[in-house]
C-alpha cells in the first residue's frame, strides 16, 4: 500500500483499511499456504470459522449493502479493500467477495426474480453456498464470445439445455451455475442470440466431467476449474436471468465491475509479491558483507515493479471512479486498458520476484509458485490482451480520425 | 487528452483547457515547425507577438500569481495546462513557463533579495528577458551532483567564480544565469559545500564557449545548450541566492515542481505524437482496400501507448496533488518514480510513431524527428533513470525491511 | 529444425538426425504426457523398454564412445542430436544422456579411480542405475558457490560428511550421489577448499528429507528434486573424485559441456513449442473465415520466436565448435553468453505459446504447462542470469580497456 | 570483433582483417567526425586520397573481381570485411562498396548491356562516379512495393518517364540513377508491371527537388536523400536493365546480398558503439573510488549487447553461407530474419550507449548521435520490420501445417 493516502481514498475506507490489513496478517497468513498447496476441502471448516469472525467484526462481504449483510461500500471504496484482500490467496474467499460468486451476486441482485433471489441469492450472500458461471466452450475461441454451441430450447415451460463448457471455475462443490446458452440462434443480431439461465447443480442433466488440471494442480472445491456437460438438462423457464436474448448484455454488465475486482486483486498480489521480494533481498546474504538488496539489478527491478504497481493502482481506481460517476459505458476505454495493462504488470512483478528468490522461488515453499502458475491466466480470461488492445485502439483511432 | 474528466480536474481548469487548446491549435501549430527546424531567432518577433496575444486573452504565465501577471494556478492545476502546452514544441515558451526560466522564477521568487527581484525576476516574469542555469560540468558525472569543480571564493564583497559548465541550456541570448559553485569546499557535509549565485551575462568573466551541437542541431537562442566558462568572474555577494551552502537544498526545491513541469510537458508530447500516429494510420493506404490502422501490430502499439500515457498522467497528477497536500518531502518516492517512468514512456511512444510514419517519420517534415532527437535527453537530465531507480528502490526496501 | 543444413552439421549427423526424429515421433510422443503428468515411476518399465529399443537401433547414449556402448559423437555432433531429444521431455532420459547423469558420467570417466568406474560408472553408462549431484545448499546463495557449509573431515581412512543440500535433482531412486563438501576450510584460496566425493545412497548417514514440491509438482524418481541430509556420513577416502581441493575446478569442467547440453535441450523445447504454436494457430478458428494464424500479432510472435531460436542454435553450436577446437577456457565468454541468452529465449517462446493456446495453454492437456513451470529454473540454476552477465561484462570491459 | 575465430572465417580473410582494421584505425578514424558532422563535400578530396591509398595497398573494392579492380571476395568473405568497414561511417565509401552503388554495380554487372557497362559500370567500379536508385514514392507505402505511380511509356525508341520519387539516396552529385517505373500497367501479374531503367542525371527531364532533411541533417553529396522528379524524361530504350517487366525480379536479386551488406555494416556499428561504451564506462568516474563500469546496470547492458551482437553476426554469416551454397531462394527465411533481428539489435545497442555516455551521448561530440539518428531508418527501409515478420511467419506456419 502507498504510505501516503491518494486522492481516491475516502475517510471511511482509510479507517477500514487497517482493520482488514490486521485481519489478513493475523488470520489469513497463517492459513493460506496450507489451503492452497494442501487440500482446500480439508481447510473449509477453518475458512468458514474465519468467515464467522469476519461477520462478528463487521468486515464480511464489504461489497454488499448493510441490509444484505455487508457494509455497503461503493465500487471505488471496495476497490481499495479488495487490494488488501488480494494480498492473500484466500482473502476474497473468506470475505465472500470472490469471483465468480461476486459477479453472480451482482447479476442475481439486479436481474433475477424474487423467487430465485430467495432460493439462491440470499444463501450465496451469506456464504452458505457457492456458485459458478458456465460460458467458455472448448470448441470455440474465448476471444470471440458470440461463437457458442450450447443451446437452450424452450419445451413447454422448460428450457432444455445441451452443451459442453469448460473453465466453469469452482464448479466442484457449487450449488448452482449460471449458464450462457443460445436461445435464439436465428436472430439477425448475433449479440441477441444467447441468454443466461440458472441451473441448480443437482440437476440430472448436468455433469462435472472433470476438474481440469491447471498448471500442475487438479484442484478441488473452490480452487478448481470444471469441464462440464449439459445433456437434455431441463430447468423451468423462470430460471432465466433477465430477458431472453440478453445474455451478452448481461455479460457486459458483469464484466465492468468484475474488471475492477480482478485488477485490484492483482494489485494486491503485486504488493505482497513486492513485499516478499524486498524482504528476501534485504536478508539474503551473497557473502558476509553483502545482501541481494545491494545489487543494482535487483534495486532496479524493485523500482520498476513499484512504478508499475503505482500506475496500475491509479488507473484502476480512476476507472472505478469514472464508472461510479459517469457509468460503465463512458469508462469503456479505461476498462479495456486496465485489463491488459495490469495483467502484464502482475506477470512481470511475479517473474522478477521468482528470480530474486533464486531456487526458493520455484519451490512451493512460498506463494510465488501459486501465483506464477495460477495468474498466468490473467492475460487470457475475460478476453485475451490481444482483443482488448484491438478494441481500445479502434476506439482511439476513430476518435482522432473524427477530429 | 482524456475524453472524460479525471478526478484531478478542477472546474476552473476544465474551463481554461479548451481556451488553451484553441490557442495551440490556432496560433502555435502554424508556427511551430518553422521555429524549431528553421531559425529560432528569426521567429522571435512572431513568438513575442503571440505572447502579447496570450496576455490579452488572460492566458499568459498561468503558473504566476495574478499580481505577477499570471493566473494563479496551483501546481496541480498548472499541470493539466502544461500538458496542453506541451503538445507544441513552442507552447511553454509562448506562455513564458518554459524551463529553465520557470525554475529560476520559482527560485528567485522564494529566495532572492528584493533588489534581485526587481532587477531580474520581474522582467523575467513579464517575458522581457530570458535566463539560464549553470550546474552540470563536463568533467563530472551528472548522476553525482556533489562532484563540482566550479569555485566561488569571497574576495571582499565579491564572489570570484572560476569554472567550466555545459548543458547551460538557453544560455545563448540569456540575460543572466544562476550558477552552482562550491563556496565551502571543506564543509564536512558534502551537501553544504555549494551555493547558487546569480550572474548577469554581460559580466566580462563569463564566456559562452559554444552552443553544443545536440543530435544534429547547433541550435540558437532559446533552443540551445551552452558550454560556458567563468574566469575570475566577479559578482557582488548580494547576488547569492538564499544562504551560502544552500545550493543543493535549493536545487532539490527546484527539482520537485520541475519534475511535474517536465513530465506534463512530456505527456503533452505523447498526446500529440499519438494524435499524429492515429491520423497517419487512419489515412495511409497500404492498398486500395486497407489503411495502416487495419494492421493489428499498429493497433496494439497504439493501445499500449495510450495505456502508458494514461498511467503517466495519473501518476504525475497524483504526485502534484501529494506535493500540494503533504509537501515535496512526503512525495519523494512519487517524484522519483515519475521521472524514470514517464521519460521511458515518452521515448517508446515517439519511437512507435516513427515506425508508423515509415520513411516520413525520419524526415524533418513532421515534429517526430525533433522530439526523437531532443527528448532523448529526458532519460539523462535531472538525474539519469538509473540513479532514480536506485534511490527509489533503497527507500522501498528500507520501508519493507522495517515492517 | 532448420530446413536447410547449417555449416555446423556434419554428414554423419545429417544421417543420424532423421532416425532420432523418427524415434521421438513414434516412440516418445505417445508416452511423454503420461510420464510427466502421471506417475513417472509407473512409466519406468515402458521407458526402459524404449532404452532397449534405442540400443537395438544403435542410437543409445550418443555421447559415449562406441566402446562404452554409445556412438561416439563429438560435443558438436551430440549438440544437434540433443536438440532433437529435447523436443520430448523424456528424450534425454530414454537415451541415457539426461542431466545430472551425463555430467556425472563425464566426471567419473575423467577423474574417478578404476574401482569407482567399475562399480558406478559402467552401470550408469548402461542405464542400469541413476545418480545425482549434491551441491546447492538452502542456506547459501547459489550465485556464490564458494559459500558452502557442508563439511567432509578425514577420520582415518574415511571422510565424515555433514551437511544439508537441496536441489539434489533426481535423488529419489538414485544409486549414488556426488557431493560437494569443504575439505580444507582454511585454504587461503577459497576456490581450493572443497572436494567432490561419491556417496552410495544406501549409506546410513544419508537421508532424503523430501522431494521438494516444485511449481506444483512433488515429483518422484528421476523427475524430482531432493532436499537431503548428510549426518556423520562415512565413505572411504578412495571415493574422492579427482584430488582433494579440486571441487570447484571439477565443477567448472562439468559446467562447460553441461551448458551445451542444457542449451541444446532448451532449443529442442523451443522447436517443439513453436511447432505446437504454429499448429494451434493454423487450425484454431476465430470465426468461420479466420484462424488464429491470420492475426498479425500471432504472426509477429512466431517470427520473433523463430529468429531468437535460430540465433540461439547458432550461438550454442558455435560455442561447441570453439570448445572442441580451442578448449573451454578460450570459449569462456561464449559459454557465459549462451546460458543467459538461451534461457531467456526459452521462457519467451513458451510464454507466447501459452498465450496463443488461450485457456488450453494453462491446462495440463499440453506440454506447455510442464515446460512453463519446470524450465523457469533455467534462468536460475547453474548460476542466475545476473551472475553470468556480470562475469561476461567484466571480461569485455577489460578487453576493451586494454586496447 | 570476436577474439577467437568463428567457423565462418576463411584463412584468406583472417589475414586480410588486420590490414583493414589498421586502415580504419589509422586513416578513417581521424577523418570520420569531420566528414559526417561537417561538410561532406569539403572532405571529398581527402576521401578520394584515401581511395587511392586503398588501391595502392590492394584493399580497394573487396567485393569486385580482381579483373574489375577488386580482390574477388565471396559474399561470405566480404561480410567479415564489411563488419570492419562498418565501424567507421566513412568505411564503405572509401572502399567503394557503399550502398546504393554496390547494389547498382551488381545489377549492371549481371543485367546491363555491354554499352551501359562501358559508360556507367566501369567508372562506377573505379570510384570515378556515383549513382543512385529511385524506387520509393512518397504517395505509396514502401511496405507494398507493387504500388507505384511512376510510368515509363515507350515512344518510338525512347522511354518517356514521369513520376515522383523520394529517398533516392545520394542523388545529390550522382552521375546516373536507376529508376523503377511501370512499363506494363495492365499486366495481370502485378509483379511484372515495372522495369528498371538507367537515367543519366544530366537529363533535362530529371530534377532533384531537394535533399530531404533527415533527423536534423539536410545532408549533401553522398550523405543525402533526394526527392526527385521525372517529367517527360526521355532515355533510349537500350537503357533498360534486364528485360521489360523484370523490375521486381531484379529488385529481389538486388535485395538478397544487399541485406547481408547492410546487416554486416550494422554489426560493425554495434561493435564500435560497444567499444565506445566500454571505454567510457571504464574511465568515467562516478566518484574517486568508482567508475561507471562498476555499476551492475551498465555491466548487464554491455553483456546483453554483446550477446545480441554475437547472435546477429552468426545469423548473418550463416545466411551468407547459405546464399552461397544453396542460393538466395533457399535462404529466404534467413534473409527475412536478419533484416528485422539485426536492425533492432542495432537500435538497442546505440540507445544503451547513449545512456552510458550521459549528456555527452546526445551531443555531436561522438559518433553516437549520427548513428542514433541516421540508422533509425534501418527498421524502415528495405521493408519495415512488420512486413518481414509477417512474411517469415507465414512461411513458418505453412511449413508446420504441412507436416
Amino acid at each position: 500500500m502507498e504510505s501516503i493516502p491518494s486522492i481516491f481514498l475516502s475517510e471511511r475506507v482509510s479507517k477500514l483499511l487497517p482493520r482488514y490489513q490486521q485481519f489478513v496478517q493475523e488470520h489469513l497468513k497463517p492459513l493460506e499456504q496450507g489451503a492452497i498447496y494442501g487440500s482446500f476441502k480439508a481447510h473449509l471448516p477453518a475458512l468458514h470459522e474465519l468467515r464467522r469472525k469476519a461477520k462478528l467484526e463487521g468486515l464480511f462481504a464489504p461489497h454488499l449493502s448493510v441490509k444484505e449483510g455487508g457494509i455497503g461500500l461503493s465500487l471505488l471504496e471496495f476497490a481499495s479493500i479488495s487490494e488488501v484482500l488480494g494480498q492473500s490467496p484466500i482473502g476474497h474467499f473468506v470475505f465472500n467477495c470472490q469471483a465468480p460468486d461476486i459477479g453472480n451476486m451482482e447479476l442475481l441482485h439486479r436481474f433475477a426474480s424474487e423467487d430465485l433471489k430467495v432460493k439462491y441469492l440470499h444463501p450465496l450472500q451469506k456464504g452458505e453456498i457457492r456458485s459458478c458461471f458456465a460460458m467458455t466452450e472448448p470448441e470455440h475461441a474465448g476471444s470471440n464470445p458470440i461463437h457458442l454451441s450450447t443451446r437452450a430450447e424452450l419445451d413447454g415451460d422448460e428450457y432444455v439445455i445441451n452443451g459442453h463448457k469448460w473453465f466453469t471455475s469452482s464448479a466442484d462443490g457449487a450449488y448452482f451455475t449460471i449458464v450462457m446458452a443460445v436461445t435464439d440462434p436465428d436472430n439477425t443480431n448475433p449479440y441477441q442470440r444467447a441468454s443466461m439461465i440458472l441451473v441448480p447443480l443437482d440437476n440430472p442433466g448436468y455433469r462435472l466431467i472433470r476438474n481440469i488440471p491447471i498448471m500442475g494442480d487438479v484442484g478441488e472445491d473452490y480452487l478448481s476449474h470444471g469441464e462440464v456437460e449439459f445433456k437434455d438438462c431441463r430447468v423451468h423457464k423462470s430460471y432465466l436471468i433477465g430477458e431472453a436474448g440478453s445474455g451478452f448484455a448481461l455479460a457486459q454488465e458483469r464484466l465492468g465491475p468484475g474488471r475492477i475486482h480482478h485488477c485490484m486483486r492483482w494489485i494486491g498480489i503485486c504488493e505482497r509479491v513486492l513485499e516478499l521480494t524486498c524482504k528476501r533481498a534485504a536478508t539474503r546474504e551473497l557473502n558476509p558483507n553483502h545482501v541481494l538488496a545491494d545489487q543494482q539489478s535487483i534495486q532496479h527491478g524493485i523500482a520498476e515493479s513499484a512504478a508499475e504497481i503505482k500506475a496500475s493502482r491509479l488507473m484502476v481506481l480512476q476507472t472505478a471512479y469514472l464508472i461510479e460517476k459517469y457509468g460503465a459505458k463512458a469508462a469503456k476505454e479505461d476498462i479495456s486498458t486496465i485489463k491488459f495493462y495490469v495483467s502484464n504488470v502482475l506477470m512481470r512483478v511475479i517473474d522478477k520476484a521468482i528470480q530474486v528468490h533464486g531456487a526458493l522461488g520455484i519451490t512451493d515453499d512460498t506463494l510465488l509458485s501459486f501465483w506464477y502458475r495460477h495468474e498466468r491466466g490473467a492475460k487470457i480470461y475475460d478476453g485475451p490482451d490481444e482483443v482488448h488492445k484491438t478494441v481500445l485502439a479502434k476506439r482511439i483511432i476513430q476518435s482522432y480520425a473524427a477530429r
